[in-house]
């Protein structure tokens, strides 16, 4: 059986502009691409966030059909969701926010339900650090492994409370320039080196399309991306990679740099689905044959060795 | 034994300013990087290159003392030696041409003895392509595997002379913008596609820190870069790696995806060594045991599998 999974993080509606194609109203939101990527694997997944009164219900459906538990997701009638929207560069490597709404995430202030308060593996999502503290407060049992993502406004404002997290938490992720600003270095090397300082366990450096670093205090582990020539929409791919990895370590006994390890590979995969559809989509659409069938082809294309 | 290298390209002298530090008068140009990298596996190495009246004999010397044939090397007393000053960014991932003096190059008509018209293996660095096409036709025999690099000044103005200089090369090197500007295409996978319709057997697409892909009509390799905090000076990094392959090839005696694969983890460990000090230091400095010792350390950092 595989081990229960807790996602505190956001719900929204994105409006997105990339090369591709452009959207006005989709579902986004870092709990949904964690949730259904880790529900690839588990059937064991619950949702803390917080949705607005003109979040529509086919959108629950949709994560409620994936088994994903989401007795946690609380309405708040006061205001609408959480809206997000944002440009892509041409080559899709770089984006702008046009514009955020926070909306309901303004008051949203987590309560974790009993039932929910011993995760065996805890993602918190990319919030303010006050919420994330306040989550891991309201944790009554350690879980096994705690993931934790934040980004540049935090960093840049909060430190002093992302600071107070960190030790507290397994794996830090973030993404190259969110390394660089949190370190102040320039070489991710010598980021991570700092980063370690703080206290983590594990650290993953996001590149993007170029696939990530993983670190552990005196392992380093290189692993490119998926390269696909479908990409439509990165969006969510940071977060579709955390929920792979969550899910993968779900059905692990023990979690250690080997086995995160193997469930980067997995969340490296799911990733390169995810931008290949406008949000949500092909997260939907892919099943565990296509998961492992570009995971067998994935290792042709990195293996030193073969022909 | 090893195969014969040819080696056609530029002798330089470069002004470079990165984050580490500032140097307004070192050896650089093509072929010594090449040269260098390729010497680590063959004696059989000759450069084709001009040099002006200002070039200092010490120089011409640290080369031969790596057993690299010289005789190549035009003297033209008109002029001065190919100058080139450029200042990189503060992450090392983009450089800006501060300046550039042709100077001997502006004439540079290269003549390709008898002796050296029969190379088994042929470097034709970036240059003016009306020269590259020159130096195919001065070729007698053909060699068992030519590499080309160019750069997107000949990409954009000598587009029609590069299109029928490809088909009769193996390889042909690129750096991703260059790739894009070349295919018109952002995803380089559909890149590739496009540059393979242009005749070529072989395209290997450089991304710097992050690594490159190698591809044949059918197949995809890829590749990360070695992680290195050392990173002082990035100039020669390509021209090392393309060095690294081509002497590595020499000894092979089948060149084929496969050995073009393992030559190209020689060019990726060399090109580590070379960003870790201004100019050609450090290709002098290390040994075949530190190449190894790096090589195994590669591996270990990007196997799937081990612990």
């Amino acid at each position: 059986m595989s081990k229960k999974i807790l996602i505190v993080g956001t719900m929204a509606y994105d409006a997105i502009e990339t090369p591709y194609n452009k959207v006005s109203r989709i579902l986004g939101g870092s709990c949904p691409y964690i949730a259904l990527a880790a529900s690839k694997f588990s059937n064991e997944c619950s949702i803390i966030s917080v949705i607005g009164k003109d979040f529509q219900d086919k959108d629950l459906k949709i994560l409620k059909k994936s088994k994903i538990n989401c007795d946690g997701i609380k309405k708040d009638v006061q205001s609408n969701t959480f809206f997000w929207s944002g440009r892509y560069s041409e080559d899709m490597n770089s984006r702008i926010t046009l514009e955020t709404k926070l909306n309901v995430l303004e008051k949203f202030n987590p309560t974790i339900s009993k039932i929910n308060s011993k995760p065996e593996i805890l993602i918190i999502g990319n919030l303010d650090p006050k919420i994330q503290l306040d989550i891991l407060n309201q944790i009554k049992s350690r879980p096994k492994f705690i993931l934790l993502d934040t980004m540049n406004i935090w960093i840049q404002n909060f430190r002093n409370i992302l600071e107070k997290i960190i030790p507290n938490v397994d794996l830090l992720s973030l993404n190259d320039e969110e390394a660089r600003l949190l370190s102040g270095e320039n070489s991710l090397l010598k980021a991570a080196e700092k980063i370690f300082k703080m206290g983590i366990k594990y650290l993953i450096i996001k590149k993007g399309e170029h696939g990530c670093m993983f670190f552990s205090k005196n392992k380093l582990f290189i692993i490119p991306s998926y390269p696909t020539k479908k990409t439509k929409d990165p969006t969510g791919a940071g977060d579709t990679f955390a929920g792979g990895i969550a899910g993968f370590l779900a059905n692990q006994n023990i979690v250690n740099f080997k086995t995160i390890k193997q469930s980067i590979l997995y969340g490296t995969i799911l990733a390169s689905f995810t931008v290949e559809s406008f949000g949500i989509q092909s997260l939907l659409d892919v099943t565990k044959f296509d998961i492992n069938e570009r995971l067998n082809h994935f290792k042709s294309l990195t293996s030193l060795n073969g022909d």
